[in-house]
Parts: C-alpha cells; sequence; structure tokens
C-alpha cells in the first residue's frame, strides 16, 4: 500500500492545525486507496513520528510526504527530510520520497482569482 | 481599471520574495486587462503603501487584494485589511476588498499529489 504523510509547520492557533486535518480529508476523498496521514513539523500533534507509524500499521510500505507550505526553504527541504528519515528508522523496508513545496504554480494564482470572486 | 494586488507575509530570505513576483506574473497572464502588483506585509519592498500606489497611478479604482496565505488567521483577517486601508486613504475614491485565505480546498489537495508526481 502506499502511504500519503501530509506535513505543514504547526502553529499554536488549534484553528490553523485544523485546516491540515482538512487537507488530510481531501486527498483521502482523493486517493482513496492510500493510506492518509497528516502531521505537524512541530507546535502540534500528531508528531511525523506519530503519523509515520500510523502508514506503516496501515500497511504503507512506500510514502510520499507532502509538504504543505506555499514555498520551498528550508522547511521542505532540510527538515522534513531530517525529520522522515529519523521517523522512517523504527520502520526498515519503507521507502518515503519528499515533493517540492505548493508554489508557485498557476494553480495558486488561479485559486487567488477564485477566493476573490474573479475567477 | 480592476487592480489585483497580492500580498504575502514577506520574508527575509530573498528567494521567498521572489517567489511572490513570480505569482503576479502568472495573476498578469491570466488577467492581461487587470494591473497587477504584489506587496509584503513586512520585511521586504514593495510594501502595501508602495505597490496601491501603482495600482492607482496604472488606473486602478478597484482593487482585489489577495492574501498569498495557506491558512486564514490574524494576518488575513487583521493586519492586511488594515495596512490595505492606510494606504487607501491617500487615494480617495478607490474601493477595495481582501479576499480570504487559499486553503483549504480541494485546488491544494490536488497541487500537493502534483507536486509528488501522484497526479
Amino acid at each position: 500500500m502506499h502511504g500519503l504523510l501530509v506535513v505543514d509547520h504547526g502553529s499554536r492557533r488549534e484553528e490553523a492545525n485544523a485546516q491540515l486535518a482538512d487537507i488530510a480529508s481531501r486527498l483521502r476523498r482523493l486517493r482513496p486507496t492510500d493510506a492518509v496521514e497528516h502531521a505537524h513539523m512541530e507546535l502540534g500533534e500528531p508528531t511525523i513520528v506519530q503519523a509515520f507509524a500510523r502508514l506503516v500499521a496501515a500497511g504503507a510500505t512506500t510514502v510520499s510526504v507532502l509538504p504543505y507550505f506555499l514555498s520551498g526553504g528550508r522547511h521542505s527541504s532540510e527538515d522534513i527530510p531530517r525529520l522522515v528519515a529519523e521517523a522512517v528508522a523504527a520502520h526498515p523496508g519503507v521507502a518515503f520520497t519528499v515533493a517540492p513545496a505548493l508554489g508557485p504554480h498557476d494553480a495558486l494564482a488561479r485559486l487567488l482569482l477564485e477566493r476573490a470572486g474573479l475567477a
């Protein structure tokens, strides 16, 4: 089974953390045969270690890590790969890749216009 | 003429700020008859005041402010509206609206999958 792990920075605001759970629900709907979990890099649970363990328990042997960040930078290119590598060390035989950040992309420009009622 | 002002938080990393200029270019392509500018809330130029003045100089009499933030919160619901209201005070007769933040939205879930090579 393939697993998806969507990861944001994490916030002290419960509302912001809840939005990541909402995105995970959307991913489950779009990819019904994958295992999907969400995790916060810091400041909230589930942590990457917790979410990764859940994916493996669900039967995932390959995992796509999806950084939920608008722009690339240290978090998506260094911190998340390091934290995921630490989490995967407890699960030998599980392979993972880390995707690039979301932006920039026309889909984001189009969504900006939609949010403004212009699309 | 209608104006679009896309606003992010602003970063000390030039690379992150450059991504907002990239999004502004995409908006110009998608809305060729609108005036489009980008601004950083803080930590970089153009500021909201500078970008707003450019839109008005280009002929904009109505402006859609587009917060480039994944989730809503104080920045998009309070800080940006206040900063834009301060900027517009110098330009009587110009009307503006502030759109909500980008997420959560299926377009973001689909873009996560695309970035991971799964869509």
